[in-house]
């Protein structure tokens, strides 16, 4: 009978509401138990790790009561940058405390600084893809001894912009390198590895819009081209060398962007291929400190500088508190 | 007549004498006058030169009156470890005022760290080729600035040891890559360039002969792999990913050893490559913290590390006295 078709119709449509709904469920167990891999064999027959550039160990310290609870790390070159990060996602997570110091968890080294509060670790790295790989290498192995899981990695940076306003943060789809290709290079015992430098899409989404979210400045998404040097490897024309010529500059300048480039950095390709190895969510989200297109040299006020540099964090922060808020 | 002859014969031989001092005079004035290039034709045409990473410039700073008297420049990765140099070295020099603080000529930033007495200056790189390819570009503008002449610079540093005791100072000979090969590959506009990495060969003579004066630590010469990276770039077996085994990572060391190879750094094959683009008498002068045929991780107390990181402070030190006493 016609009751009959419409009650089976109903019933059909409920299981499949409830199918969904149990999917979304399994996702969201599945994401919130996602673990940190290390990739290596041999670190489980040691019996002390030492992350010797962060002054930690696992005999030492007690890693996991230390930093059990991570789940957002945010990482940027300078130790000055992640330490006023530090101070401004406390704020914003109503978890200041007017007398806290956030002392650096790594006072015993130079090498890098690292700042915690609640559930957010602020490490600096340096500048350059193996100074970035020397504290990722140790990162990943302390949130693993740490036993974290459902971690995101953003790294919080400056860049070189092209075509796009100064003071422009770009979150990164592709991280490519100097001939525009999604790939790291990894020397391993001499011979070349290629590894992929794909990014959380679906994380470069959420930033993106976050970013939409703040009127007071522009986010855009773009790639992001990865160089080992900062003059002759960005063709800027006032380094110490320089054999190109102006026009040179430009025209490899005008490729890149053709190719989808907006801004220019020298960390994100490792810091793309490690976390993807690792199985950390990554993602790259970088001022644009000029227009390379218009200049080469950093001739903005020490003011207007800051504000810039301001910018990611203010992105990241809203992302966190967004996230934090929607787990309760 | 034969007394006509043996008058000539000294005569011949005076002229020889003389020939011979006026060369080593001329050799002293052509040294005291060797001038840095910069190799880049658009400088010249700029109003300003800005060095944003050390946070000075052409028109904020009187670069000639600040920095013109510098003779030697040691540079290192730690900012800590340049500040003790400096300190040393002023101590040795004579230059020490007890009410002294050395501040940081760089203190606006935190890229870098700078220290100035007598005609030393003392920088910090950070860690890597990238890293350190900043700071040079921006050093050997700002010595081209000054109008330095006879420089000389030395990077004194850390490093991993083959075959040798730990806390052995290794003078450098060549700097190789992975394969171990003594060039180094700057990728200019998207291409790579392919330079020398030699260094100066009296300079390192002369380092060799300090530290044999030096009775308190064994130093050799050797060739030293740079490398981008310290864990899978080095063979290691302790990173957050390692794909091969122990055997491995024992053949690798052992064909670096057989290629002259006595020790392992992340910064010297740039350093040599920008020196001799920039006619700077350049040398490498690294202590090694461990024989990596025996092991991997860092495990010597903080006091055995902190007295080996001293030694290359020392050899340094004492060739700077002694050029300096030479010349008075």
């Amino acid at each position: 009978s016609c009751d009959a078709c419409i009650n089976s119709i109903l019933f059909m449509l409920l299981i499949s509401v409830l199918l969904l709904e149990w999917q979304k469920y399994t996702n969201f167990l599945f994401r919130s138990c996602r673990s940190i891999y290390v990739n290596n064999p041999h670190l489980e027959s040691m019996k002390e790790d030492i992350l010797y550039h962060f002054n930690l160990g696992t005999t030492s310290h007690d890693l996991q009561a230390q930093f059990g609870d991570v789940k957002f790390v945010c990482v940027g070159g300078s130790p000055w940058r992640m330490k006023s990060f530090i101070e401004y996602i406390a704020g914003e997570l109503g978890l200041a405390d007017p007398k806290a110091e956030y002392p650096n968890i790594c006072e015993g080294t130079d090498r890098y600084a690292m700042y915690k509060v609640g559930p957010v670790l602020s490490v600096s790295h340096g500048m350059g893809i193996p100074s970035i790989s020397i504290m990722l290498h140790e990162l990943i192995k302390l949130l693993y001894h740490a036993r974290c899981t459902d971690v995101t990695v953003v790294r919080i940076g400056t860049s070189g912009g092209i075509g796009l306003q100064p003071g422009t943060v770009v979150v990164t789809k592709q991280s490519v390198d100097s001939a525009f290709l999604p790939r790291f290079e990894q020397v391993v015992l001499g011979k070349p590895v290629v590894r992929s430098t794909e990014l959380d899409e679906e994380l470069a989404e959420e930033l993106l819009q976050c970013g939409k979210e703040l009127p007071e400045f522009q986010t855009v998404i773009g790639n992001t081209m990865c160089t080992l040097d900062f003059y002759e490897g960005q063709a800027r024309l006032d380094g110490a060398f320089c054999s190109y010529t102006e026009e040179d500059k430009q025209n490899y300048l005008a490729e890149a962007y053709a190719a989808g480039v907006r801004n220019i950095e020298m960390e994100s390709s490792v810091f793309a291929a490690m976390c993807k190895l690792s199985n950390l969510r990554a993602a790259v989200v970088c001022v644009t400190l000029l227009d390379r297109q218009k200049g080469d040299q950093l001739t903005s006020s020490h003011d207007v500088m800051h504000s810039y540099q301001q910018r990611p964090q203010l992105l990241v922060g809203h992302y966190i508190k967004k996230k934090l808020n929607w787990g309760k």
